[in-house]
């Protein structure tokens, strides 16, 4: 059970627009290359977070894509969910209600003790994803950068600005 | 992001195996005719299973599948483990270390942001998983069993294990 590379290429592409100044957006061209990304895949997945509302298209100068909304109120859930889709990882198809042992009167209106339990393990993983905001994740790569990797980052950004 | 239905199969199959007398085991077909499942596809999982240790093969009367420890000593994770391998969800393809702003002294020892937080969340989940144990379900099954379930049960195992 794998998620795609889109969650990793997204996840990093918005740590960079939430280190941008506000409104200011980067084409998905821009956000493949930091990365040294195959520029198709990447304006594909791009796609898919601007349909989950996690960021919005500018047209323009300093266009391309920027965050919809604060880094701070991004989760990593908001984006594993505009790639991956919000459907569980446990797949149910109710197997219990097949086979010679199954009676009329059984009640399958709860779920069963295993889809339970699965289910409150997904919750407890998007939780995590859920605490954990653009703006956490861009502040502790800025901090733990060294100033030559801030330098870079800088004029490679003011290239792609201008 | 989706599990295969090996997890789901394999989880009720073992929560049946637990439910018999120790050191009596079922074979997959009868597995698989416990839900009305694709025996091919169930005696599969099932290797799968006995790969990862979950489960043992019983030659003679009373033999087929057994599990191979306690059913207090087995957990969901056990099965997943088993059927979907220990590899977590989050691909990390270590994308920060490409592209034009990576410089020369750049400190790739500790995983990045992203990856921790994605890390701790895949350890939110199997820590749940973890916590519940085969005996758990088990008993959580019978419980709520109706007594004409439990007969039907009872008159199918009797057969079976004849």
């Amino acid at each position: 059970m794998k998620m795609t590379e889109g969650v990793e290429w997204t996840a990093h592409a918005c740590a960079l627009l939430a280190a941008l100044p506000p409104g200011i957006g980067l084409p998905a061209n821009a956000l493949a290359e930091f990365h040294a990304l195959a520029p198709a895949y990447m304006a594909k997945h791009m796609q898919a977070l601007a349909r989950g509302g996690v960021v919005e298209s500018v047209r323009g100068a300093g266009g391309g894509y920027r965050l919809a909304r604060p880094a701070t109120d991004i989760s990593l859930w908001d984006i594993v969910e505009a790639i991956e889709g919000a459907e569980p990882a446990f797949r149910c198809s109710e197997i219990r209600q097949q086979g010679p042992c199954v009676t009329p009167n059984g009640d399958f209106r709860k779920p069963c003790e295993i889809h339970s339990a699965f289910g409150k393990a997904e919750m407890a993983w998007r939780a995590h994803l859920k605490s954990v905001s653009l703006a956490d994740i861009a502040t502790e790569v800025t901090r733990k950068s060294s100033p030559q990797k801030r330098a870079a980052v800088t004029v490679w950004l003011q290239e792609k600005l201008a």
